[in-house]
């Protein structure tokens, strides 16, 4: 087929016949079978080890099979973490003699067909810092910044010197930890409890798709805001780069962490001394435990002591990369990635999200060896370690991002194709409403639920389909975080999840355990894999649309309607203080004036869009340079207070919730708790400096849509 | 004429007769005259005055009489310093009793002619801390590191609590501040030596062009490091932007700070008390001074005191922009631009440079109104308060980032065209010799000195020209800064120098006085003005090819050749070090691996442009894409250490004298003075870490050039 094939048309968002037909013949060869989910999850494959770099040269084998023009693996020499092997990391409770009492357990009972599998990594939090302390144990519910301060200011307890324990769930982990450091405490455990992760009605598995009491959940405890591997921040971590001391490498927690299940839990919770936990701070383990240091009753002397000798260190991570040569513009690229490196089986997380990836190769592969290339250039990424702080995924980023800030065109990023069973969940960037809303319509999944199936069948209009949050903003916890936090490069995610307002508890139950098995998806999660066959085209579409349109199909007049509801938002928020916004001086006239003017010149944008010549190539291409770079317009080379590589000034990860995404996160910090500002003037002046920030950066991405010269 | 003009043949930097007839015909419309010369001069136009402004708007109206599609004020609110009108400043020897024995020249004798003109402002040290600080004066030659240094450890002169005395020359007179306040003075005093501004056998103004005594040297005393205005560092100061408070302002020195002629610096310099000056340290102020604290003989007692009431204040400054939209490619660029504001009249500096950017207007508005335009668009800038720190032409750059860094080709620099008479000097970045070096080619300037025309002529070979440094680096103390250091857009400047072999003054001698009169630039300098028309031909020449030959005539080779020789020359740093190179494991093999992969990838593109299809309009903007960016390439986000504004890995101004430009600054920096650091091993560690960073960047900037997707 001739590489004309994605250049006809004007504008092919529009829905043309041509590419509607392009679309479904890519369709077709999509997912004709998901062997690849039982292939990949045999055996595990955490990052850095022989099985991984195994699984990653047969991917690329299978990659170049598939048609692609090329297929390679890309190193980097990156800090791991990993439990000492003769070691056990374990938490005991032990007597006034130091004895142990009481010792959790060193692993997770392995489900049934998989008793013969080795190298299964026991429950650990990676990059945990080693040592043996012990001391009283406080609990802080789910160890929210909130929680901490409730601690503090409202029940008087100091966690200085103490050993926290919190509940799994709500925000990241790496939170959990940060916050328990800046309280003071010398060591936090962390447990799953049945309210978090055990769904009403279901049985823990195998039985159903609870999490049995003996799981616990794996995970990095890292707080990197972006930096990729923790020694070579800002680079990649190839043989010639300067890796810093391991005291002073980024993110690292400075004590102990680690995890338990709700068995283990149970007996430190259990009559533990000090006042009762509020209502809502008590979880499902219906037991008598209570806030605040010590035991009472039989273990009034005694204490908890946790074992960690978990060690770093630098190990060689494979990523795979494969591409398609754009036919008409080799230089604008299209990324779908996703990672490969699981806890252990990582049936859901990622193989889930890997396999639809995979198969999208194949579709992809297979219209180029029946000779047709798509207008810009693909590029598939299976990233490793992930789960040690999106590690593969920023190192690429690193070492290519002077090319990516200039020709790539979209992230799309392929994690965990279902974390539920109920209907799609898009995270994306606002100029991506558009194309998601468009693609979820072509996309009819066998699924029903309910009577509908896929979410977008609830939604007759775009308005609606937003309105509705079908579409989300962006967090972090996955490998867009570099390309969309840090470059700028416009981004999105999709995946199936739960119903947010019946089913109360976290993630997924058995999230990071070693029950996400092949089963446990073939079982309860997508029987007939026609939900990950939905998410698959949602990605696949979006990438094809990005890739082959004539005119990338972004829409900036979503981008603006978006910045005009944020602004809306942070403006609330100051406006709870009514009297010191008068004080100071604050407004944000200068921010709703920019949003105005980003409004008025995406509506102009798309008016020269609609008049414009699809026969001058390079018209086209202007065009097609304001819409690719619209995004970068919002990076501030400085970055955000004390986040250098959190660089996006209109979505941050949360600085209390990694996963959770925060719009204008600069002035939300600068406002975050501020009526207990040690010095409110500085405060104060940090917001206006940060409404100032946005406010320029706003205008000046309104800039980049004027008409060029 | 059609848009076409600039379209037709393949490479344009080849010569080919089209594009030679088009730039004779741009030559011949190119200074009819230089009345601009004599009108700029009339008057003062110190920035953020009135009669600055009357000028920009004159400025303006005649770039849209000359036929620009659009010319318009741009402006901002920036941190300007003047002197007390009321309390002027002045330097005093006091004696026991506090009196006043002697006080330095409130003014310089006005040159005859301007008896009339009001508002000329005194010699003052723009940003000068307020205050009277009196105590025993310390002569520090120039006031370099390697001065001080001199000082602290072989003289053993401590300069804390002190007055110091330095005389201009050699480096940025903010450096010697700065070093000063390092060193611990409470007040700096910097006067013009006749070793450094007065040619041998060279009358005083207006008899011949040497500095007379009574003459001194205005100018900014900030170390900006390139943040532009001191209170908005990084983003353009706007009615909505955030200024931060006055003494949390960037680069604003500590201590007074004050200019005097060689007249008054005699009194201070006699008599004083302490050891002799070592013979290379003695100015040619024929006089028995000393270095140390105090004064001897009749002034046993004396002290000097200074009396600054200079003060700053936020200021609305004036950029005139005025644009000739492209034909073929109106999102690309090409700036053209200096600055215009004074210090007085500024015939020197900046309006020989100004005029050459006002004729070049003329000539181009001139072909414009025939027809023609430019394959890509021009930017002419007329830049406000650089004299305060290059402020215009940062804030403009601040303004624009996001969309200079997009779309950018290159920026040509027009400050003062002549700071001599002997030859042309160019300063660029190494992808610009090869175009450098056909145009001067192309310039036969009916100046003759020694038999010779401009510099140019004395090189047959484009090898001759680079290797008799005809080219050098760029450093900063001029309106590129912020476009070359900061954003990594391809630049150069170019004017009429002295010869530095035989000339050994400072810059010219009557730089920032009021003697920079039209008088002196007719009489002396370029009596014919046709200096001015070879350095205006020069930087026209390279603006209009930049702006219009198909292939953007930068040359890669060259910058391979650069690093290359820039690599070697810091490897020879270190290497000064063979203990602790071996000790310490420090390797350059990284980065001379990383300009090899530089070498090989230049070469493979320039073979590749060679075979190029110049009718295939999107691969001919592929490959102008990659040249346009490749000195982005080169721009790290993080930026120097302490310096976040200077981002450019390949050069940056010395950390001890603005006006030069160091390559790989970050590893000669930190090699700097290494035998002296405190902590060995993080210094050497440092060194690595730049090594490092240099390597990544290189490699970074290789693949660029490779072929794309």
């Amino acid at each position: 087929m001739p590489e004309g094939l994605g250049c006809e048309g004007k504008r092919e968002s529009d829905g043309t016949l041509a590419a509607l037909w392009r679309l479904q013949r890519w369709y077709i060869l999509l997912f004709s079978s998901f062997c690849p989910n039982r292939k990949f999850t045999r055996l595990p494959h955490l990052a850095g080890t022989q099985q991984n770099l195994r699984l990653a040269e047969q991917i690329r084998d299978e990659w170049l099979a598939f048609g692609l023009d090329s297929a390679e693996l890309v190193w980097y020499d990156v800090l791991l973490s990993y439990p000492n092997r003769t070691h056990p990391n374990y938490i005991s409770i032990v007597d006034q003699h130091g004895d142990e009492m009481f010792n959790s357990s060193l692993s997770e009972p392995v489900p049934e067909g998989y008793e013969h599998v080795t190298d299964i990594v026991p429950p650990y939090s990676a990059f945990s810092a080693q040592g043996r302390p012990q001391g009283d144990l406080v609990y802080v519910n789910y160890g929210r910044t909130e929680d901490f301060f409730k601690l503090e200011r409202e029940m008087g307890i100091n966690c200085t010197g103490k050993i926290v324990i919190a509940r799994y769930g709500k925000i990241f982990r790496g939170n959990k930890v940060k916050n328990a450091v800046l309280a003071g405490a010398k060591g936090i455990i962390l447990y799953s409890d049945p309210a978090d992760y055990c769904a009403q009605g279901v049985e823990p598995y195998p039985a159903g798709w609870n999490l049995p009491g003996g799981g616990a959940q794996r995970g990095n405890v890292l707080n990197l805001n972006g930096a990729g591997d923790p020694l070579t921040p800002g680079y990649p971590a190839k043989e010639y780069t300067y890796r810093s001391k391991l005291k002073e490498g980024a993110g690292l927690p400075k004590i102990p962490v680690h995890p338990i299940g709700y068995h283990d839990a149970v007996h430190l919770l259990k009559n533990m001394g000090g006042a009762s936990p509020p209502p809502d701070w008590r979880g499902a383990l219906n037991v008598s435990y209570r806030i605040g240091p010590g035991f009472t009753d039989d273990f009034i002397l005694n204490k908890v002591r946790m074992n960690i000798h978990t060690y770093n260190q630098v190990t060689r991570i494979y990523n795979v990369i494969g591409r398609i040569r754009g036919a008409r513009e080799p230089d604008r690229c299209v990324i779908l990635g996703g990672h490969r490196d699981a806890w252990v089986f990582g049936a859901i997380d990622p193989v889930s999200g890997a396999a639809v990836v995979h198969e999208t190769v194949r579709a992809a592969g297979a219209l180029r060896q029946r000779g047709w290339r798509p207008r810009r250039s693909l590029i598939f990424a299976s990233w490793d370690a992930e789960e040690f702080g999106l590690q593969g995924s920023t190192e690429w980023a690193e070492e290519n991002a002077i090319m990516l800030q200039e020709r790539a065109v979209a992230y799309i990023n392929a994690d965990s194709a279902i974390e539920g069973m109920y209907t799609l969940r898009v995270d994306c960037t606002p100029s991506l409403h558009t194309l998601v809303y468009d693609i979820t319509k072509l996309v009819r999944s066998k699924v029903t639920i309910q009577k509908r199936t896929v979410c977008i069948s609830m939604c007759e209009t775009k308005a609606e389909w937003v309105g509705l949050n079908c579409c989300s903003k962006l967090g972090s916890g996955s490998d867009f975080e570099a390309y969309f936090i840090r470059l700028g490069i416009t981004s999105g995610r999709a995946r199936y999840t739960k119903n947010r307002k019946t089913e109360r508890y976290s993630s997924y139950p058995v999230y990071h355990s070693v029950y996400e098995t092949f089963e446990l998806v073939e079982r309860f999660y997508d029987p007939s894999f026609q939900r990950l066959e939905a998410v698959g085209r949602v990605r696949a579409g979006l990438v094809f649309r990005l890739a082959d349109a004539l005119i990338i199909p972004l829409d900036c007049k979503e981008y603006a309607r978006s910045l005009t509801q944020y602004a809306n938002t942070i403006q609330q928020l100051a406006l709870e203080h009514p009297e010191a916004i008068q004080r100071y001086g604050v407004t944000f006239e200068g921010l709703f004036s920019a949003v105005d003017n980003f409004t008025q010149a995406a509506a102009d944008f798309h008016q020269r869009l609609d008049k414009l010549d699809t026969k001058d190539v390079l018209a086209v291409r202007m065009l097609n340079d304001q819409l690719m770079y619209l995004e970068r317009a919002f990076i501030d080379p400085l970055g955000l207070p004390g986040r250098p590589f959190y660089r996006h000034v209109v979505f941050a990860p949360s600085s209390h919730n990694k996963y959770a995404g925060e719009s204008f996160p600069g002035i939300y910090d600068a406002l975050f708790d501020i009526e207990n500002a040690a010095d409110p003037d500085r405060a104060w002046d940090e917001v206006k400096r940060q409404i100032s920030i946005a406010t320029v950066t706003v205008n000046s991405a309104a800039n980049t849509l004027h008409p060029v010269a």
